[in-house]
């Protein structure tokens, strides 16, 4: 897979590109990030990328030549000719759909994806129009530009590729040396974590070693092997962490009736707190 | 302010902090960010972070002694006695509320947060209950650690400190050389710009020279200096990328009686080219 950025900061990519999961994939081959300066695609002395927007206001927009320019370097078929499974361009801006895991998916599906970061005040539409697959945005906040949103569609992107994360196990005692190691109470048929970003719940909370710190124990429900007290506990808990931080979540999915109980006792709970 | 970030990955942070608003903002003084080693306080051969989860499962968790360390090392007071509207701690986690503009604004408000950056499986949950005031999710996405999300975090509140953005026309003449200017119809008492972020809807389309380009002309609304067409135009075309990228948020704003009858019209529209 490729990602091609257009920026009128590549270097702002360097550190990050370059930790973690990302490296590694880069390393093994699975990923290529290119970034190219949108400055190249001038052609004025002072390398103007902005100008002023029609019908006043404040801010600076992108103009559209340097972004047409820069695109048609990386020989892209026009937006009619090309198959968006296979190559897309993307548009980062505060007023893009919502980037979500179910994007990052069908991104990871594409062999090339190209991303256009904006910058001040926007983008000129027609970059967008005769350009752009997809406008996105990474969340309901305001950022200086799109390059970490870039970045941030990468990382969720590039650890969907079969072999990025490489075996867990492994690739995690690869970078960490583990001492002593807590007997591994299963993992192949033990308790299935929540399914966080694929329409569950948020993640029950997690506690290693020691286990007790600071005069705070871990829950006695972990202590033993007994998976299914462990399987309750978490479901109880994963229930009451979306509760408290995610109540929109709960409307998503579809509970059982253990399910509805727990969220019932939870809320007696909450407001008895109250 | 000053921020203070607890990661395994500190040089990560190298090229986003150097770029754009940010790079302005540190260079001013406005704002100090400090990165700091979690391996640093470890105190085997190893530099051990993690560990297995109690209760089994796939994956690792960080370890509770090495961030708790952390965050004494930086003189934070404890979480009972700490005024959080002046220094705060955050983890960073899928689990977390969701980062708004609002959580921004509320930062940056703030002297001195300390942003603590989870990855692999979680954090110990004791990490939360004893140090944190806040746990932040900036998407629905799952990333391979949260250093993203801290860059992410300090961007969107950095910009919002008084001095950051400059006085927003010197700021960008300054970093962009502008040499043919578009007459600024208005600027004082031109139409407002919508207001993405504080529960408004998404920005209009912008549009800046050549009025034609590859034989795509801006709108007619632009081309004139009539105040109110522009307006009107604008505001039609907020209320269309809305509906199209994020009809959410229709719900939540207050719309005017003209406003009701221009999505009344976009839906007919949208309903017809289906």
């Amino acid at each position: 897979m490729r990602f091609d950025i257009i920026t009128i900061f590549p270097g702002f990519f360097d550190s990050p590109l370059d930790y973690g999961i990302l490296k590694r994939a880069r390393t093994a081959g699975l990923v290529e990030v290119a970034t190219h300066d949108l400055r190249g695609f001038t052609h004025d002395r002072h390398r103007t990328v902005d100008d002023r927007p029609f019908g006043g206001g404040e801010g600076m927009v992108l103009k559209p030549e340097p972004i047409y320019d820069a695109v048609a370097s990386l020989g892209i078929l026009p937006k009619a000719e090309r198959q968006r499974e296979k190559e897309t361009i993307i548009l980062l801006s505060a007023q893009g759909r919502p980037f979500t895991q179910a994007v990052a998916q069908e991104l990871a599906a594409t062999e090339r994806v190209v991303i256009i970061c904006g910058r001040y005040e926007g983008v000129d539409e027609r970059v967008n129009e005769m350009l752009c697959d997809r406008e996105i945005s990474i969340g309901d906040y305001v950022l200086s530009g799109g390059e970490l949103a870039a970045a941030v569609i990468i990382d969720a992107v590039v650890r969907l590729l079969p072999g990025a994360l490489g075996n867990p196990d492994s690739s995690r005692f690869e970078s960490f040396g583990v001492e002593d190691v807590p007997k591994k109470t299963d993992s192949a048929d033990g308790p299935p974590r929540s399914t966080y970003g694929a329409g569950g719940l948020l993640d029950y909370p997690h506690y290693t070693r020691p286990a007790e710190f600071r005069g705070i124990a871990i829950p006695d429900a972990l202590r033993g092997g007994d998976h299914e007290a462990i399987r309750r506990w978490r479901r109880r808990m994963a229930l009451e962490k979306t509760l408290r931080n995610r109540p929109d979540l709960l409307d998503r999915i579809e509970i059982s009736e253990e399910d509805r109980e727990t969220l019932a006792k939870l809320r007696l709970n909450t407001e008895q707190e109250a």
